[in-house]
């Protein structure tokens, strides 16, 4: 795990995610006072990673505030220069740089229609950060790596707050605060990962799978094992996965299914027995008893994802090194995005 | 193109479309009907097919109307039951049965928390009919092969007139009345099909891209493809591609791109321009001069992607034949999803 700036990055993130839950007070305060009242809704804005964790943040802040949220189509915005009229929404551009130019002017368009911006991101003098609103700065120290690691558990750890701020959240402040240490476990339990990867070198493709809250670790658990391993792994979500695709999953494919205790899991464990009945060859990260790669027993459903992310994290990592890719400097990636 | 039930239902597409379209003035007062005074927003439910269909409609909503649209997550109400106030919001269910539970379930929780429920379906007896405020009447007759196309083709065309019933559409009716000639030119020239079918027999993996509009284009393309062939294709927009995924575009992947002229063109353009140099095997679907596979040329951008699905619907028809693949009943599907 060690010698690459990716996996120093990540050795990192229990510290600095203690930090910013640390600064929980000081975040929830920003998010009151940006929020429009009354509430109509939510949009996010974000490309990437970043969107992975708005589609966290998309779960949890609907939980939190019964409110309908969105996610952006930045193109209406960017190319059609649609009129909006998003008064009374709350719209948040998560993006690690604050460097992207189209986040930024969705962002801008969607505060000039009335909707009122927050920004969650890593540099606070940013671009974003001076068209938002209201800033949320991580606070994360500079990334390097170009697969985001620090920064997207950061984000989503951010998110958790801003829910929290927002209405009641399906975990408690308890909860939130043991995540470093889940993280730590995680981190110090390198072993199961190792093997998984050992056993991934020859694939060419995968799927990642699972259902609700930690629908967003799967669509980041694959997007980090495209972009450092060069090969396509697509992230679905259980119900989806059986409106059509499922179809394409054929003997011996590499199925990463992501599931701990809670609402969602009856739905995905049936999926893996649907999916090792087509010979699919599957791969449980959980904190159930028949997990591959195990994820700390005491982080609640809501939470799980940020440790799930990390579990995807190590995983790209691991494969990566055995297929001899620099994981730091994935081919044809640059660090800011220029769409 | 014959002796499948899929190219049978492919091939009533014209007939069926102009008899929807024919339709507008009733269905569109059915919409008004329903639609909140003042309307805060948007929410579309819907899996698969039928799910591309809406992020086509959230496009196309959003800029006719202004308003945040989003597509709701089904789970947030069907496993964790969250409270929602969705007062103000039009709520539009899209399934071509309207007989998958979590479909039905969704729709019934947010319409209790207040949004107004429409219902698009192609069986005006079924339980999402039933449970729906209001109802739009596919009237398509009935789709057999498991693959849907008709009921895609339709589900875009109500959404094209549910658009115009709700504020400005970035197209006149005069072009929407000539989608069923557009249809029908593309369905009577197979031959461009065949051809980059014949090319992709023996690819294990497949990428379709595109923009703005023709991005849900993109992602029902990829489906078709997963559905009839068994090999995985995936749908991403231009933009999301270079944020990451990209790193797993190698050297002779298929890439399928979807562009017309209008504002989206350029980006997929040079997008296509980078792929080329990673040395992937780029198939153009569109109406420029270096299209592989042509598309109407008048056919105006938000209109194009109801053609461009036919497109989609041939290739995957196609490939599936040559490969052996029985493209009726893909291995493990059943009509409607049982989620």
């Amino acid at each position: 795990m060690n010698g690459s700036q990716m996996a120093e990055e990540m050795a990192e993130q229990p510290a600095r995610l203690r930090r910013l839950i640390g600064r929980f007070d000081a975040i929830a305060e920003r998010v009151r006072a940006v929020a429009p009242v009354p509430l109509n809704g939510i949009t996010f804005v974000a490309r990437g990673s970043s969107d992975h964790a708005a589609v966290y943040g998309r779960y949890l802040l609907e939980a939190a505030t019964g409110k309908p949220v969105s996610l952006a189509a930045p193109s209406l915005h960017t190319l059609y220069s649609v009129e909006v009229d998003y008064s009374g929404q709350l719209v948040i551009a998560v993006s690690q740089s604050g460097a992207t130019p189209e986040i930024v002017r969705t962002l801008q368009a969607l505060q000039d229609g009335g909707g009122c911006g927050l920004a969650i991101t890593n540099d606070p003098d940013s671009p974003l950060a001076k068209a938002a609103g209201e800033v949320v700065e991580l606070g994360l120290g500079a990334e390097r790596a170009v697969p985001a690691t620090k920064t997207v558990t950061g984000q989503l750890t951010a998110l958790a707050i801003v829910a929290s701020a927002l209405g009641r959240v399906p975990f408690t402040r308890g909860e939130l605060d043991s995540l470093p240490e889940w993280v730590q476990a995680v981190l110090d339990d390198p072993g199961p990962v190792a093997v998984a990867a050992e056993a991934l070198v020859g694939t060419s493709q995968l799927i990642v799978v699972a259902r609700g809250y930690l629908f967003a670790a799967a669509l980041e658990t694959a997007l980090k094992i495209k972009e450092t391993c060069s090969l396509l792994a697509d992230g679905y979500s259980a119900a989806d996965l059986r409106h059509g695709p499922i179809a394409a999953v054929t003997r011996g494919l590499p199925v990463v299914a992501l599931c701990v205790p809670g609402p969602a899991l009856a739905d995905v464990a049936s999926l893996v027995e649907e999916l090792r009945a087509r010979q699919a060859s599957v791969l449980v990260v959980g904190s159930g008893e028949r997990a591959d790669i195990p994820l700390p027993s005491s982080a609640p459903e809501p939470i799980a994802p940020i440790v799930a992310v990390v579990r995807g994290q190590q995983l790209a990592h691991e494969l990566a090194l055995r297929l001899g890719h620099d994981p730091d400097a994935p081919q044809g990636l640059t660090k800011v995005t220029p769409t």
